[in-house]
């Protein structure tokens, strides 16, 4: 360990904002399970210098609001990040989402791992508020169908985990016409791919390279299913927090290899997904060491250069060196009932404990 | 026959324009079967009442301009109708095609013969000229996909042969939101459905109920590939030309029954087919008997009441009592290059012949 030496060495650190997960995936929300995989989820989280965490996706789907309570519920103590969780869509169930919409943080159209037909989508654009993020892992026909649907209904949409050369031009030529459509990679896409893995969600070496070439229209990176994807296909246990701790060493091994920023992560890990998905502003940030090997290896077994050394929330350090050292589980459930509580309660002169300021990104 | 008496007997008969098939099938196109099978829907067509045939689809498709060329030359002997050709959109010829678009009377997506990626879709989109029609059979996901790329590329387009709810509430949509989209729905749909034949290209009885509760957004009547795939089936022999005899005594019918009315079919097999298409206008019009037995049975073994009587083209009866009596394949080729050639002398003084007036429609 080389922390105790920090103080003296003359080496890169950074300090950065905590970053968002904006496609966590968590097993399991229910039941005692759920309690658990949620608690190690968090505590993966933040060590990893994730300070916010957008539950996207669960083995079965968040899809009622019985679901939502009951993660809701299971969520509060293990909760080491803030977080909010996003309502799974079915055929069936848009009318009952849009109903408790204020309990949910944005709403999720699958196709990965279930499929969403064209009247489902467009029957939840319709209810769905005006004012809520969708998100959606549709790719190719189902991409363009969906974000047709976004069209017509003059609605926002957040593409996940894109992952190939196709769907990112496409994703492009609606940038261009000024559809409101953002989206994000996951980093694995971008550091592993079919030839290392052959397995159909990682991209082949050739589409890789079309998302490197085309950073520039990636709005986000995000952790998603993938890592999780990947040890059911190696047949290894899907595991609670899967892929979280290489996120960060992952891309900044590619900032020492030149091919990255700090400023590409930052931007793409925290600023565009705050702003795409309305979240709160939080008093908390990262320190990081751009040169000291990680403890997290590649998935492809290799060293990885960059650790997180310290996260500060609320002025406090909540984790060292890997070991959340938090005196209790102080993370918000921001869906959007609660967040327009303590918008309320900070606008009222007596909120005292309310972060206020945005740290200095 | 009842001919002879029609002088005499008081009744309903009627005279409207060249009706337009605007999703001709034609088995083949190469060689002496093309030459046969493009001769016998050109004479089914006529008897039908049908003055131009927009050959959309067969069994291989054209899909260069060998074999446009091919199609072109093998159907001058045989054209009782005028006509164009449609080149078949393939992921590699978006080039090819638009390179010959002159020769091509419009484009076609395919999507249920074969199907067509949203990369290819879109190269098609970049190169196809601007000014031509873009016809598309995609259904669902793929007809989402499709409407998303034709308004990414600013292109007007035609989906031929719609047959289900969720497909023309779609259609309905994206008209309302002023995209160029325009559709037809194949006779055959209208009239059968998978309680007659249990036939996944028919609709079911409820999505049929569909069409005809919003034909208001059914710009025009196809006969399409759905009697040839039906033929196929019902292990009948797909010979040239089916389904286009039955088209007029089914929509004939359904006039008698008071479901339509003549304008109905008018609007819907000229009136919109010539205005979406561009197609010349054409000197020719068709006597029709509303109240005379069809001696053509309904594809459910019925009788239809409804019988062509009469074909004029260009002032000579060309067609009388389902009997060519044309002296010779007057039929011309209207794929955009012979129709600027023929706009153009038209437009001279000494162009006696064009056909330069539309029909009293
Ligand atoms: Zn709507
Ligand atoms: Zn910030
Ligand atoms: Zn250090
Ligand atoms: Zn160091
Ligand atoms: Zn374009
Ligand atoms: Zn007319
Ligand atoms: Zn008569
Ligand atoms: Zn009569």
């Amino acid at each position: 360990e080389v922390t105790s030496l920090d103080a003296q060495l003359s080496h890169d650190t950074a300090t950065i904002p905590g970053l968002v997960n904006i496609a966590a995936y968590v097993p399991s929300l229910a039941g005692a399970a759920g309690a658990r995989d949620f608690a190690a989820v968090a505590r993966v989280s933040l060590a990893a210098g994730f300070t916010f965490s957008n539950v996207l996706q669960t083995a079965t789907g968040l899809t009622d609001s019985s679901a939502l309570s009951a993660a809701s519920s299971l969520a509060a103590d293990g909760a080491f990040t803030d977080y909010a969780f996003a309502a799974t869509a079915t055929a069936a169930n848009a009318a009952a989402v849009a109903a408790v919409s204020e309990d949910i943080g944005a709403l999720y159209l699958p196709f990965t791992d279930r499929s969403t037909t064209v009247a489902a989508v467009s029957s939840h654009f319709a209810t769905w508020p005006q004012s809520k993020v969708v998100t959606t892992d549709a790719k190719s026909t189902d991409l363009a169908s969906v974000l047709l649907l976004a069209s017509l209904h003059a609605r926002a949409i957040h593409v996940t985990g894109v992952s190939s050369r196709d769907d990112l031009a496409l994703i492009a030529m609606a940038k261009e016409k000024d559809m409101p459509v953002t989206c994000d990679v996951a980093v694995y896409s971008l550091f592993l791919s079919q030839d290392d893995f052959p397995c159909s969600f990682l991209p082949s070496k050739d589409e890789q390279l079309a998302l490197w070439e085309n950073l520039a229209q990636i709005d986000c990176f995000s952790v998603g299913a993938v890592p999780s994807l990947l040890a059911k296909a190696l047949q290894k246990p899907v595991t609670a927090g899967l892929g979280i701790a290489e996120t960060l060493p992952l891309l900044l091994s590619a900032v020492a290899d030149g091919r990255l920023t700090l400023d590409d992560i930052v931007l793409r890990l925290h600023t565009n997904p705050v702003k795409i998905f309305d979240l709160p502003v939080q008093k908390a940030t990262v320190e990081i060491d751009l040169e000291r090997v990680s403890k997290t290896v590649s998935p492809l077994g290799g060293v990885l250069t960059g650790t997180v050394e310290r996260v500060i929330f609320d002025s406090k350090t909540v984790c060292l060196d890997g070991q959340v050292s938090a005196a209790y589980a102080f993370g918000r459930n921001f869906s959007s009932k609660l967040r327009a509580q303590k918008i309320a309660s900070a606008a009222a002169p007596v909120a005292m404990s309310m972060p206020v300021a945005e740290e200095a990104a």
